[in-house]
């Protein structure tokens, strides 16, 4: 626990009127969209400038009080929560974009800009920053860059990784590092912005990011296409990238999604057939038009059924119907446990098959919405964590999967990150010489373990 | 020096036939492309797997050996010269595609492999690894990555390190890490890859590698646009990007190489103008047509002459221009001083126009070729390093040079990286605070110094 004194000392770092301690609202800032685990903060602090920042870290860093960074705590393995108490730094009061720049292609924010506000304003330029979590409307870019974000749109896109220029991050001492610039070739040194991005809060606190921006396509189209065998699904994804073009999204739903798509598509189609794949592809008019037809043409020789958004509109649904998808399987279950294993794309038949068959073999419903064109997927077990027994069943099938994620030559995570969530697997999925060279990493950024304590690695030493 | 009983150690890990010690053979591995500095090694060896690199290593470390990591010896900045002496670690012999994989869109490859044989075989199969260094003929894959390479393709493309997905790094005291995996997302645990990447050869020996790759793009055209004004090319490149339109590569050319264009375009236009903008689009044949049409439109309204390649004859042409333009300015100087800062877009003209001032205050001849799409510049001064006074000349213009790249906000190194050549405006282009990170992980990383010392930061206390 803070004592009063402490808390009086960060209210005068950032006003009285950016500190919350009241049970009620410590309550708010107790757990993230993984819905598992929950701890209460002692405190949640809204630095509005880097320097109050900087002023929280050395005074937690001189008295040992964990400090667990946040945005929009919409993040799905736990990073957010703070889960040895001490203090929440919430960056939503540091909302500022501060350039777009269209000459250069490049953005800088402040970390409590909300992606879905940032894309809005990018938008209006022309311009376009393709990750997209499905969490866009709360999560924030400091989130995006802590947690390296992904989205449908990676496929061709690439990750939050692939568009950061420069960053500012406070240290946990409290000193503030400029990495990096405003240019997209960079070659001055190590690339420590990478250590930054990614670490889940455990390295620095970011305090200012500098973006790589594309032009924004200037159309796309979408192709519906339902199939009756994952592993024909699978190789039309290959035959897809195999014929040069790469489309911007290739989403897979599977059957637990088909509500959402009821009278969009002929209800004879999705009462027999295991899956939809949902394939965006965006660029200029004439390249869209082009991309379409060959898609088609290809799909049509596997597929039970192809279908091109007529208009924007159609195109819209079918996306919200994926969208829907993780709340949809939310709503019918107490617990989800959610997985985001990435395999090799020869693998994604094998991958669904061996997981729906251990999901048999556990009694468990489970569900495989993902981002099939790059091998991500989100198995999702239906559970409830009050049902001891199911859940400890549940449990041992995410086990599984995880499992047979990593035999076939897969990742223990696409997206979402380790944070508390896939710690028990890390020692699988990780050489034990990259984990004792990320601790000492950890060591010479954050020596006194107060950034985000309790996460990424268990804990023994710590 | 390397006593004999030591070099006979070597021989017995490697075998006396991957062994070099004769002061001729040495010569030859004392220097790079950079062709400013040079040193001699003691000894050269060749590794010819994964476990050799681990002993020699585990041996040099030991036994305080500095060992330069070496590939094809093309780098540009001093990297691969044994500054200190000691043993090249040359990786040519490691030359092994392991494996090529169409349906996951993924390669597994030693260090050794030469970047050409490279594209070569992933042409045979419609694939593409973008980066392009004009070293491409003897660069090898372990130096592409360690340089975190770049070229003319990265305007669309991006860099090495946006392709990494896998690397097999051997640390300084001889243990073998795995990092990443074939996947082209992935979340679990730090960056460490991106710590490798780039990090030339002073963290580790890269020996093995797996990348990303891209469908092959079906069609490409080239266009050839010629400007009597830098800041009017600088906007038409602007106005293009801002079009939607993300060409594959974007090269500038000063009037330097215009010899190499001769009876390509009419005399009387490369005469008067003052630089030539090549475009190249690729993707789909559609597409490209529809891309070039876009940039003809535009460059019609900026440029004194446009012209698009009739055939793919024709456009080689033009680039094998473009490409002879480094060793056309070396045939004209004994010295090259070869800077690679890069600049925001739209500061591109305000740069050219201030080096060349500072070019004529310093009485020295400047090139200004480069890839103007990203701002990154080669600004090349041609001098003698034998005539003092000229050479003195030649640096004090490329100091200014660096010092207006970075009051434009541009930053010190694009491509080439820092090796022996930029050292001594590290501490001007990056934050203290970032060195003292960099120089922190490199102790825990190689905590004897041994890889590649004297590279990077200026020795004070290593």
């Amino acid at each position: 626990m803070i004592d009063a004194r402490k808390i009086e000392k960060l209210r005068k770092i950032v006003g009285k009127e950016n500190v919350l301690e009241s049970v009620e609202q410590m309550v708010a800032y107790s757990y993230d969209a993984t819905n598992i685990w929950s701890h209460l903060p002692d405190v949640v602090v809204f630095p509005t400038k880097t320097e109050e920042i900087s002023e929280i870290l050395k005074f937690a860093n001189e008295n040992g009080i964990p400090v667990t960074p946040r945005g929009g705590g919409t993040n799905v393995s736990g990073g957010s929560i703070p889960i040895k108490g001490g203090i929440i730094l919430c960056t939503t009061k540091m909302g500022r974009i501060i350039e777009i720049s269209k000459t250069n292609l490049n953005a800088t924010v402040e970390p409590g800009v909300v992606l879905q506000d940032f894309q809005e304003a990018l938008a209006m330029e022309g311009l376009f920053f393709p990750p997209d979590p499905q969490s866009f409307a709360g999560c924030t870019m400091g989130g995006v860059i802590a947690e390296n974000s992904g989205g449908p749109s990676c496929l061709k896109y690439g990750v939050a990784k692939q568009y950061v220029l420069g960053l500012e991050v406070v240290l946990a001492d409290g000193r503030v590092m400029k990495l990096g610039g405003l240019t997209p070739k960079n070659r001055t040194g190590y690339e420590l912005i990478m250590l930054f991005t990614g670490s889940e809060g455990t390295l620095g606190v970011i305090s200012k990011i500098t973006l790589r921006l594309l032009p924004a396509p200037r159309a796309s189209k979408t192709i519906v296409a339902v199939f009756s065998d994952v592993a024909v699904a699978g190789e039309t994804v290959t035959a897809i990238i195999a014929s040069s073009v790469l489309p911007s999204k290739v989403e897979f739903l599977d059957s637990w999604t088909f509500e959402k798509l009821r009278g969009l598509l002929p209800d004879y189609v999705l009462d027999i057939s295991q899956l939809v794949l949902l394939i965006q592809v965006d660029g200029l008019p004439q390249t869209v038009d082009a991309e379409t037809q060959q898609i088609l043409d290809i799909c049509k020789q596997w597929a039970r059924e192809v279908r091109v958004a007529a208009d924007a509109d159609e195109a819209e649904k079918y996306w919200q119907a994926r969208g829907a998808h993780f709340s949809d399987i939310h709503s019918r279950a107490h617990t989800i446990v959610n997985e985001d294993v990435s395999v090799p794309r020869d693998k994604i038949a094998d991958f669904i098959r061996l997981g729906r068959e251990s999901a048999k073999r556990h009694d468990v419903p489970i569900s495989f919405a993902g981002h099939v064109g790059d091998g991500n997927f989100h198995p999702a077990v239906l559970t409830d964590s009050r049902d001891k027994e199911h859940y400890q069943r549940a449990l041992k099938c995410v086990d599984e999967i995880i499992d047979i994620a990593l035999n076939l030559g897969g990742v223990l995570s696409g997206e979402h990150g380790i944070g508390l969530e896939k710690q028990r697997f890390l020692k699988k999925a990780m050489d034990p010489l990259a984990i004792e060279t990320m601790k000492k990493i950890k060591d010479i950024l954050d020596p006194n373990h107060i950034l985000n304590p309790g996460k990424i690695w268990e804990e023994s030493k710590e």
